[in-house]
This record gives C-alpha cells, sequence and structure tokens, in this order.
C-alpha cells in the first residue's frame, strides 16, 4: 500500500468509524449515505499528506481532514439539489432518494457537523484553522452563486470563468494543503505556498476536467461524454472558441448554442470537429501547464524532506495527468 | 428610550453598518433583505442583556448578537423553503423573491458569516462561544426534522412536542443568554443559570405562541388567526385535545382532521369549541405557568444587582404576557 492508498484508508475507516447516526434518523442517514458513496477523498488526503510532508503527526490531522471531507460532502448534496441533478457517483443523490427539504436541512447539519470535528484542536490552532476554514467556504459558496450567473449569460470571459473555477474548486485545494500544514506546526509563510500550490494545482485540475469532459475515452469515463457542450456550459473551451471562431465556424457554433432541440451525439460531434480546429484542446493543455507552472513555483518554496516532496509531487503529477 | 428599546436600537445601528453586500450580488441582496424586515429582535437583545446584567460591557456582546440574529435569520430562510411560505414579516419570503437556489445558497453562506462574525472574541472565549453555539445550532436543525416528521404522524405525544420546541426554538434562547454571560466573564456554573432560564422560558414563549395562534384577538394578531388549526398542527392544544376528547368530541375532532375540504372557519370555529370544553386553554395556560416556574428558579441563582436583574425580569414578564 503506498502513502495515498495510506491516506485513503485512514479517512475511510474514520469515516466507518464516526457515523453521525443520531435521532431523528430522518436528518442523520443522509450524512451516513453521501459520506458512504466514496470517492478518491482528495481533500482529506491533502490535508494528511501536508501534515506528514512537515513531519507532524498523521492522526493530529484526521480530524481536520474528516471536517473539510463532511463540508465538501455538505456542498455536493446541496449542489446538487440546485443543479436538480439525478445521480452522484453513480448512486442516488440525497434529494431524490429522500426529498429536498431533507436535503436541504441535513446538508445544514453537516456544515455545522465540519464545525464541530474543528473543536479538537487547542484555542490557537482552532483559530488558524477557523480563519481558513470560514474564508474558503464563504469562497465555494460564492463560486456556485457565480456559477450559475453563467448559465444566464452569452458573454463569460475567461477571466471571469478562471476566477470561478479558483472559487468554487481551488480555494478547497489550497485550505486543505494549507491546514494540514498549520497542523504539522509550520510558519503562517510556509503554510500560505501549501495554500498556493494547491489553489493554482486546483484550476489546473478543474481545466483538466473541463478537457476530459469532452475528450475523455467514452469507454472508461463512466459518465457520458460532452456533458458540458450538450448544456452549453460555460468552460474554458467554450468561452475560447466562442473568442476565436469566425466566419462558418461561428455560424455553426452559434446554431448549435442557440438551437432549442437537437440530436445530442450530432451536437456534440459539431462543436467538438470546431474546437479541434480551433486548436483548444491544445490552448487548454497550455492553460493547465501554465497554472501547473505557478503551483510548482510554490512548491519549490516549501522546506521539506527531499523523499516525502516526491511524494506529493507524483501525486499531483498523476492527477495531471490522468485520463478519465 | 428603555433599556430594551435600547438593545435593540444597538442591533439595528449595526445591522445597518454591516451590510453584507459583497460580489457576486445575487448571493448577498437576500442576507441584507431578511436582516432588514425587523421583528423584535430577541436573541440579540438577550445576548446584549445578559452580557449588561453580569456587569460585562455591552459593545462586547454586539459581534455575537449580530452572530446570533444571522443564524436565526439563517433557519427563517430554510424553514420558509421547507414550508413553502410566501410571507415572512409581512413581505415575500427570500424563495419568492428569488428563487429556491439562491435561498439555499444564500442561506448557506449566512450560516458561515454567523461563525465568522464569532472570531472577534479571544482564543478562549471563542472555544466557549463556539461549544455552545455549535449545540444549539444542532439541536435547532434536529428539533426542525422532528416538526416536519409530526407532520406525517397522528400519534405525536405532549413530551415529544416539548422536546421538538425545545430544540427547534428554546435551545437558542437559552444559549442567547449563556454566551452574553460568558462574554461578561462570569464562570461557567453562572452562564449555565443563564441557559437554563432561556430555555425554561423559551419553552413557556412557544406555548405562548401555540395559544395566541388561536386566541389572540384578531383585529391585532396581523395573521390569519387558527392557522395550526386549518393545518393539523400538533402543538400542545391539539395533541393535549386528543388524549382528552371523548365520545361525541372525539368524533367531531377527527371528522375535521380528516376533512379533505372544508370552510377554514366552520373548522376552526368548531375545533375552538371543543378545545374550549375540555379546558384546553386553562391546561395550557398552567403548562406555561410551570415552565416559566422552573425558568424563575433557575432565575434566583444568578448573581447579579437587583435593579440590572429586574430589567431581565420586566423583559421576559412581558414576553409571558403578551397578548399578540
Amino acid at each position: 500500500m503506498n502513502e495515498i492508498e495510506q491516506y485513503q484508508k485512514t479517512i475511510n475507516e474514520f469515516i466507518a468509524q464516526n457515523k453521525f447516526s443520531k435521532f431523528p434518523h430522518e436528518l442523520y442517514e443522509p450524512l451516513d449515505y453521501i459520506m458512504a458513496l466514496g470517492g478518491k477523498r482528495m481533500r482529506p488526503v491533502m490535508v494528511m499528506m501536508a501534515c506528514d510532508l512537515l513531519n507532524g503527526k498523521m492522526e493530529d490531522a484526521v480530524p481536520a481532514a474528516m471536517a473539510i471531507e463532511t463540508f465538501h460532502n455538505f456542498t455536493l448534496i446541496h449542489d446538487d439539489i440546485m443543479d436538480n441533478a439525478p445521480v452522484r457517483r453513480g448512486k442516488i443523490t440525497v434529494h431524490e432518494k429522500w426529498n429536498v427539504n431533507t436535503a436541504i436541512l441535513s446538508g445544514d447539519v453537516m456544515l455545522i457537523e465540519a464545525y464541530a470535528l474543528l473543536m479538537r484542536y487547542e484555542n490557537d490552532l482552532l483559530r488558524q484553522i477557523l480563519t481558513i476554514f470560514n474564508k474558503s467556504a464563504i469562497e465555494v459558496c460564492e463560486g456556485q452563486q457565480i456559477d450559475m450567473n453563467f448559465e444566464n449569460r452569452i458573454d463569460v470571459t475567461l477571466d471571469e470563468y478562471i476566477h470561478m473555477i479558483t472559487l468554487k474548486t481551488a480555494v478547497v485545494l489550497g485550505a486543505s494543503l494549507e491546514v494540514g500544514a498549520l497542523i504539522a506546526g509550520v510558519s503562517p509563510k510556509q503554510a500560505h505556498h501549501l495554500y498556493e500550490f494547491g489553489r493554482n494545482m486546483g484550476i489546473a485540475f478543474q481545466l483538466r476536467d473541463d478537457y476530459l469532459d469532452l475528450y475523455a475515452d467514452p469507454e472508461k469515463f463512466g459518465k457520458q461524454v460532452g456533458g458540458d457542450v450538450i448544456s452549453n456550459k460555460k468552460t474554458f473551451m467554450l468561452i475560447k472558441a466562442l473568442e476565436l471562431a469566425k466566419d462558418n465556424d461561428a455560424i455553426t457554433l452559434n446554431k448549435w448554442l442557440q438551437a432549442p432541440t437537437f440530436n445530442a451525439s450530432e451536437k456534440v460531434e459539431a462543436i467538438k470537429n470546431i474546437f479541434d480546429q480551433l486548436s483548444i484542446p491544445q490552448l487548454l493543455n497550455d492553460a493547465v501547464a501554465s497554472y501547473a507552472n505557478l503551483a510548482w513555483k510554490e512548491f519549490e518554496q516549501i522546506e521539506a524532506a527531499e523523499d516525502k516532496k516526491k511524494i506529493m509531487s507524483d501525486f499531483m503529477k498523476g492527477l495531471l495527468a490522468r485520463e478519465v
């Protein structure tokens, strides 16, 4: 078992041994349900990995790792209501399995439970962690609102898009690393390098996600290829294509964006062709590399043993290079 | 201006001077909207009053008062979605004015902003306040879920009802007084007397609310008299009536409860007659007196100047005796 698998095992065991099951069951069952759906546990892994990297005790990081995973799952419950999503990680979503009211309220109590988990840290550390946690949690809500606003706009710029994914996705990855670093007891300056490393990597990961939505191997992807294209989601690729498309490409692109009814595979194929002609995949990969590069510059500033740094850099490289 | 009006003025000024207005506006406008709807500001008044009672500096209590009022308004936004309520304090509710998604997300960020306000306290006090805040916030969610569960049950007992209103309403009143006391710097034991005083008063207030829903002067009440009766809400009065009604009363009561369609005023009149025959108002007032009595016993344990205690006891007596 490598280090990452060890972190995943630790958090999964903690989740299994610390069920929220309390009275009334209707309130708490959705918490245990969504926490048990699994996933890569990227955020808690990052908390533990950062703590380990900086010679903290890994077990000290577990409550914070659990708090951030609990917070993340709260956002999933509420986001799935807002997106009217029927499925999450191959299973029925909380508001579909129970109902919207329970999904709202179970999400609420889940957010409070995340705060309650942080109370295990001593006073000075508690304040440091809460300061980061509050800021990032507020930013996640802002990012979600900005994302919803984009649905009604056709003039979203690339800068606005990067700002949105930074808030909605990247800051929590930065916060996960920073919190792990603070638990290890390093200086706020060192911890901030971890934050910036995670934040920039988070932007790169999200851009890679946008790419895989259309270009992943359909056999391995596990969900509908081109979902973002079908729903006209303003991602890096669509925004860039709208910026670059001229003449016939522009006409075809807008025709598909405005079509009230269409054959989904035809739309995906047609827009993919335009993206290819405009070299959008290349431009996206350049952007991924550029944010990863910013991240690696922060990484150089982190003072830690080379063997431990290699665990973290291998993990991040793996996420950057993933095919699904 | 008496002391209570002074506290209300202080919190209203703080709200007006500390608007949440940030970007994106769609997220934050609902926060300022609901905070500006006003109300008696009972919870922040209780935070400040408890601090003042125990010789704390009133201005030290303001951020916590604001945090608890912010938390309370978060619960109002989400409860109004769950109850499908169109109107709150005479104005259109957040999910009706904007939409359900915005109401969910603005409520979420409002809960986080409540935590952020508490960060103004120094470390030891922050931990004490957060411990109470987390516990009470979790209990409020539990109370709301239990209340929703009651809608599908006909066998709710009086004990279950008292437990539900304790969680949903009373604990935050207890927490408001306890937090104010801790800010004043008294011992946890003294602060706990304040908590128990507020919690028992909170139960008495809620029972009084149940009574006023049916027995308030319609001219002064400002909302539909008998709303609880029309919706078959399991309050103290209905639960007690179902327990005591025999023969014809029981038949009539169940007929109205099961009627799929009915004339609202006829139903209210008929059920009110049964309540009167069973002396339910008297039994309810006895219960109010009994919880108030438990509260006053705690109040006797509080060590404070008599003139300041009189301000608090007059305030509570006023709430107990209110006619609307």
